[in-house]
């Protein structure tokens, strides 16, 4: 099917989705994780087949991890639908409702955002889940997987649609496209007004294309070059500990540290201590003249300029000395991709202005930065970690996938 | 000065704006105000070089009228500044704030989006709105108007450094750009990283110009194919009420109505009164086949497929019967742009069925479309009407130019 024909059926099927009610939409999540579990053969025999062209392709042993299904993470995407079905319904709600003085009484209503389109890498769990937050705000979806996990795509949307027509609902509601070409991809980035919104899920590369290319409006995701400023007061078992958390508890995701700074006062008493236990660890630190020169016999390799831009999503950090906390914020303004930052410190002051300065999805007082995550807001779910400004910001959950509209009752109101 | 320039002082300077306190902010607001009045001869003498050049250009009358500037409109400008100063600061208010069960205390505050870029055309009172409006929420601002008012804007703009600079305040936190070129719109289109959203404010060639050129997120305003519906049980003088309210009070604004849509119970009695009364005050009437059968005598310019589609800013309106509510709906889903409708019903079922169906940024029920305006609906202030579905829908006050942020207050919680 062509790229416009699937965005046309989407566009009528929102319009099903968005009358749909809660129990409605419930009743089809539940249905979809119990079909995965039924089919759970299907769609591992089709896993296999990307697979096996993966590990021919020669692709690395963690991207191939990323792409086998088992029984278990099988489960895992039914628990996932299953538990969208026990979240709060976002849509209906109407917010700020009042009554002007004509006697209009207004209201924003939110809304389903009608048809979201999502491009993505290789996880093919993702497609569970972006179907089920898709549909649990009331939208329909149009998916757009890479080419490498193609079959295991094809047979999870086939199992989705045909217990989607059991419940005699239009399985055009979720959508794949099938052709993995560059060119089908551009032309999902510019179905207005058959799409609403597209949100990219996947490394810099795709989100970087996706925002250039589309003119459809996007939902930037994910790079995260997250900073840890250690200011002159931190309490050093807290530096470190969140720190290492920070850096090494997960390295390969976004809200990770990728960069140290450190106050020239902090510095001195911190530095060896810090850097020591992350080479302990494993981690390749990459510093500044200052940070070699504190740290003479740790043969710190030394950071170029493009250092401090990196998202690494590996055992590497950048370490720099700065002045005081303003260098720190001037630091980051200059290289954050607009995460997540953390201070560490005890002074109030500047506990207060790097909350209000620093200029990015999350700012953090004395905790880690891997925190930064829709579960651990107590969201519930997530779609992913917008780093724009516009609509949604940060960890994005159900709300993100709605808008509103204002509606109005009137009893024959005219403008004069 | 080229236009990456402009963005990277703009950019710096959105830092400054960012930091001030309310009342600096309106400080610099009624300076500025000042500033128009004590500079309007300079202002009026170099849009008279504008409106010289646009006579001789052979620009239409009432378009001449749009750019020209009079003591009064000078007077117009600084009191919306003025009035600016009295709103509400919509930054700073910090939403849903919870303590987690791990002790992080999360909240998400409402901040500045940082720079605003607005390209807009003939009108120069939008150079001064922009920027008091911009600089309310806390951004930087730059300012692309057209190439009709450039003298205009040069000066309103230059009064407005020369203001902002007494204050010891970098006059770069009002921009405009001067070459009035496709190239440097397109290059303003493109400054991802030091543009944070774009908002075009003009005719439908802009603003697809703008969306199908920008990688810098957009927020779309403005086109209106408002539609009215009168249903089967509507009352036949509330419906005439709003359909010459909706169509005539203000024809060349996007909340004007531009089709009607009638029921076929109720057209045979409502039509030809209703296209009677529109003629009447100078309306064109292009309508339906059945619509021509009903009002046989009154000479009804057939409406050809295409009428349905179009926004007339005009004297003109396109006519259709409809089955009923859900017919009325359908067609609306076909031809309208997402502005504002309404049903005039005094049925309950349809009314709900009419708000809850009809996917636009205003949906009404006995009410004339008109009202969708930021200033009617009590926002003080309005920097255009949003007809997309990301960030801001309908008319946009200041909290539209305006995103928020993840603050995090821990004590050393680090991820387990």
């Amino acid at each position: 099917m062509d790229t416009i024909t699937i965005g046309k059926k989407a566009k009528a099927a929102s319009r099903l989705t968005a009358a749909m009610r809660t129990d409605e939409k419930n009743e089809i999540l539940l249905r979809t994780a119990q079909a995965l579990i039924e089919n759970r053969e299907e769609i591992l025999k089709a896993n296999k087949a990307d697979v096996e062209k993966a590990k021919q392709a020669g692709t690395p042993a963690p991207l191939v991890d990323r792409l086998a299904l088992t029984e278990a993470r099988i489960e895992g995407m039914a628990d996932g639908l299953r538990q969208i079905a026990k979240l709060p319904d976002p849509a209906g709600e109407v917010i700020n409702m009042k009554t002007l003085p004509n006697g209009l009484v207004v209201g924003e209503k939110r809304v389903p955002m009608g048809v979201i389109g999502i491009i993505y890498e290789a996880r093919p769990n993702v497609t569970s889940d972006a179907f089920g937050l898709c549909l649990k705000a009331g939208n329909a979806v149009i998916l757009k997987g890479g080419s490498d996990a193609i079959n295991s795509n094809k047979a999870i949307v086939d199992v989705f649609k045909r217990a989607i027509s059991e419940a005699d609902i239009s399985p055009d509601i979720v959508q794949l496209i099938e052709d993995t070409s560059r060119k089908a991809a551009t032309e999902l980035m510019r179905l207005n007004g058959y799409v609403d919104v597209l949100i990219p899920r996947g490394g810099a590369g795709l989100i970087s294309s996706v925002v250039m290319n589309s003119t459809v409006p996007v939902i930037e995701t994910g790079v995260g070059n997250c900073h840890i400023y250690v200011d002159d007061s931190a309490k050093p078992d807290m530096a470190l500990n969140i720190l290492i958390n920070a850096k090494t508890q997960r390295p390969g995701v976004c809200n990770a540290a990728e960069s140290l700074l450190v106050s020239e006062k902090a510095a001195p008493n911190f530095l060896p201590l810090a850097l020591k236990a992350l080479k302990e660890r494993g981690v390749e630190v990459r510093g500044c003249e200052k940070t070699r020169e504190i740290c003479d016999g740790l043969d710190i390799i030394p950071a170029a300029e493009e250092d401090y831009g990196r998202e690494y999503l590996d055992m590497i950090i950048s370490v720099k000395v700065v002045k005081d906390a303003d260098e720190a914020i001037a630091h980051i303004a200059k290289y954050s991709t607009g995460h997540s930052e953390t201070i560490v410190t005890e002074s109030y002051e500047n506990a207060m202005k790097f909350t209000n300065e620093v200029d990015s999805a999350a700012v953090y007082v004395n905790a880690s930065t891997r925190f930064t995550d829709g579960n651990e807001f107590g969201f519930g779910a997530e779609i992913g970690i917008s780093t724009q400004k516009l609509h949604a910001r940060g960890p994005m959950g159900l709300k993100a996938l709605t808008t509103t509209k204002f509606i109005i009752y009137g009893n024959g109101q005219i403008r004069p």
